[in-house]
């Protein structure tokens, strides 16, 4: 079987197509032509209709490569009313729409299951709106969130959200999956840091909610309804976000910790000390750390494949954890750091040595070049457990003191009674300690034993989650590949009025369908 | 005609009674006292039925006592089990239900307008529960929010947020009118704070959304829309908030400024030097500051009487601007401030002499007693006003350099001509300027002057956010008292979708009757 066939019989396994949709035919897209070569705001730079396999392959499959779908047709708008006229028109004629971002997602959210068109909103990108008086962006769906970034740093200013794939992610993805990233914890969520939305509907009507206001409790705040609901109630195409001062001073220490103890130990003298102006606490654990030809790592990998073969412990060999602070006056930020760091130094459980002899072993950065190498260290962690083999990715998250349970607890269900071994198929957590969110990730290196990892996985670790107060999804979002699983983190009552809510919204379900919840 | 007629007939003017509502009978009130007397997770105390207008009354009159309603019974339930069984039955029964926190909204919004039964939630307030390991708190919606807060600091933790009324105002109300308060610019809205949420729906049917989770994308994230729509979509009944360390140092800074220009000045300064420590930017025009016998205050009240008379100008005599921090370090804190109060110093704006003679005079609070008792001049505005004459007060909120143009427009709408005179009818203005939220009070110290300030002040006061990028409700929520202006705030799209989202809630509308949208 090739790639691509396998990529195509995924999607389609995941939900069969909807008979009520319409097929795609030459009317459809003579429509679409028009609408979106004609009048709009943006005359000299009209959008586009991509349609052939070759034109609409980028598209058309998920960023793992793991789900193709069979879009006969990319639409390109570059207005919110060329938006709202497409929707109108599909909503009328019965054609499932895939809203698309930077495509970055990784539950296959923004993928075409079967032949829906795919609507990208990369050319709206007009350059975003900084407001120094009102410390806000307004930016269209299709601006590039690394863009936006350095918009913003040219006023002085910092965008509350940052994230490994910021150089492709688009801003209204972004908001419609409520990503996280790496400040999380210090700036919260996106229900924290949009302002306003212009969202088109099922029924291609323009919802302008649109706002620099900090406050405004004028009835009731329907801008949350879309963000993080993955394009299945609406089609974000414009957003208005919370901008902060641009810290002054980013100091970064990595940390190399022989247990799990000395980790929470850790975070808490970082609350301690460090308090208003930590801004990241990344964990990553030592199997995570492979070795690349690209990349030196601070820390070598130290393998505990014969602990785990002999089932005699499945914890980590070391931790590395990465404490960021920001702050707008260095020196006061060095003293805190400095304070912390003697803290930790002096705390027998942070100080001891571990199984494999590695002991606390702080590395404080000296320079920004230093700083940018040591986030690579946490940020391509992704990057390099994929060039390693075939990656299950598992985006959970849990209660602190719970935070690397279920990396222990799936070592036991992989390893245990040789089903795999250690060295061929990797079970490593690395992720957001702060917002309890750890990435667990299952690494077929030979990758070769896909049916026999799916028989062991699945449903086993959302169930783990589910029995453990955890959530099967911290910040990816549901999309096509948890929506089975939604029940294992919702309750029954909450998933029919998820279902009451998308019904009168999108009653034909033509706003990215086999979604979340279908 | 008697105050109590008055309150009586406002209250029915709102909006005439829903003749699909059951009138209260005897076997109602038997079931009522049947589910409040009945089996319960307290049984040691049962939940109660107050009947009798002697027994209502303190339910039955908002905190301004503008309005009372005709309720016949209170509800008292002590368990989310009493709530869903008497939501349930009120459904079946068509009764409209008010739900009702400590009762210290400003908009009318936990009045009953006519014979709705009141769900009082008071007697939900078992001691919170406080977890240091997910610094979070569950809460039960009858927790007293000053309660809460000392609970959390016994554990070194912060509530992120506080108001006046916190020694009345309780968690489920808090929460269900996403009340903001003096920390909002610094720990952001409810909708960044409340981590999960028990709901009873207007079927009766119990939510459960609890969570101490930091990320959780499992789905919609359904908890939003039951913040801030004010007990119109269901009932809250339980609550989980983040907590944050408790800071360890709070500083003050009280000054007085000689003009607007100014205030806008010493903002962006305290946004360059106090950044991360900056907790609170507090405004409070020199007209409110009122001398009372009760309360010293730092500056005397300086009357432009004349010059507002002549229609010269409208502008404050000065800005008393109260600057608070909050940090880990009081060393660090007291540093950045002093350099922040310095740079104010050699601001030529804010040093700079008014119209009055007033200059720049910043106050340092040495203790932690003259921080209590600097912060009492702001809280205790609202008081001091209210002692002064009959107060209409108005929640808006602008971007922040027109923060302060409401007060100057409302002053020439009511003194120009010599409609009213500026010693009987104060127009004043204050409230929290980071997140461009002004509290605009016309004050009528005759209390005679009802009528003839009506036709001056509606709807002219929310016509001018309209056209001014501004909000009708910043904090206070819609309730009764704004409802009619919901569309100078929201696009007609907007209000019909708030509208399907009711009627697919509560189409029968039990559920806070007569409020935001009815």
């Amino acid at each position: 079987m090739s790639v691509l066939s396998a990529a195509r019989q995924r999607a389609a396994h995941y939900a069969s197509r909807n008979p009520l949709f319409a097929k795609l035919n030459e009317k459809h897209l003579e429509y679409f032509n028009n609408v979106l070569a004609g009048t709009c705001k943006k005359e000299q730079a009209p959008g586009r209709l991509l349609t052939g396999p070759d034109r609409v392959a980028a598209f058309n499959r998920d960023w793992l490569g793991q789900v193709e779908g069979e879009c006969p047709a990319v639409l390109l708008p570059t207005s919110t009313q060329q938006v709202a006229a497409i929707v109108r028109y599909c909503q009328a004629e019965r054609i499932g729409i895939v809203p698309q971002g930077g495509n970055t997602g990784l539950v296959y959210g923004s993928s075409a299951l079967h032949d829906e068109v795919i609507l990208s909103l990369q050319e709206m990108n007009a350059e975003p709106v900084i407001s120094a008086e009102t410390m806000s962006t307004e930016a269209e769906a299709g601006v590039i969130l690394e863009h936006l970034q350095e918009a913003a740093k040219a006023h002085n200013l910092l965008v509350p959200i940052t994230m490994g794939s910021k150089g492709s992610a688009e801003i209204g993805g972004v908001v419609s999956t409520n990503a996280g990233g790496i400040h999380f914890a210090r700036y919260g969520s996106m229900h924290s840091n949009v302002l306003g939305l212009e969202v088109v509907t099922a029924q291609g009507e323009v919802l302008d909610m649109m706002s620099t206001l900090r406050k405004d409790n004028a009835g009731y705040d329907l801008k949350h309804l879309f963000i993080g609901s993955e394009g299945t109630l609406g089609v974000v195409t414009r957003v208005s976000l919370k901008l902060y001062p641009m810290p002054r001073s980013a100091q970064l220490a990595l940390f190399r910790l022989s247990t799990f103890q000395a980790v929470l130990e850790l975070y808490r003298l970082a609350q301690e000390h460090l308090a208003e102006c930590l801004s990241a606490f990344e964990v990553i654990d030592g199997e995570s750390l492979i070795p690349t030809p690209e990349q030196e790592l601070p820390f070598t990998q130290t393998s505990k494949s014969e602990a785990f073969r002999a089932g005699r412990d499945f914890t980590s060999a070391y931790f590395c954890v990465l404490v960021e602070t920001n702050g707008s006056d260095a020196e006061h930020d060095l003293e805190k750091l400095a304070r912390f760091v003697e803290a930790a130094e002096n705390s027998p459980l942070c100080a001891s040595k571990g199984v494999q002899g590695s002991a606390f072993e702080p590395i404080l950065s000296q320079s920004l070049a230093q700083t940018a190498q040591l986030w690579k260290v946490r940020e391509e962690t992704p990057v390099r457990l994929a060039s390693a083999g075939l990656t299950y990715k598992f985006d959970v998250s849990f209660p602190l003191d719970k935070f690397y349970d279920v990396v222990e607890h799936v070592r036991a269900l992989v390893y245990k009674g040789g089903k795999f071994d250690p060295d061929e198929v990797l079970v490593v957590g690395y992720g957001h300690f702060g917002d309890g969110n750890i990435h667990l990730n299952v690494v077929d290196r030979t990758r070769r034993q896909g049916d026999a990892l799916d028989a062991v996985l699945f449903p086993s670790v959302y169930e783990f989650c589910a029995a453990h107060s955890g959530s099967i999804s911290a910040e990816h979002g549901v999309g096509v590949q948890k929506k089975a699983y939604l029940g294992l983190s919702r309750k029954p009552e909450v998933i029919a009025l998820m279902r009451s809510l998308k019904r009168m919204m999108d009653p034909n379900g033509i706003l990215n369908p086999y979604k979340v919840l279908e």
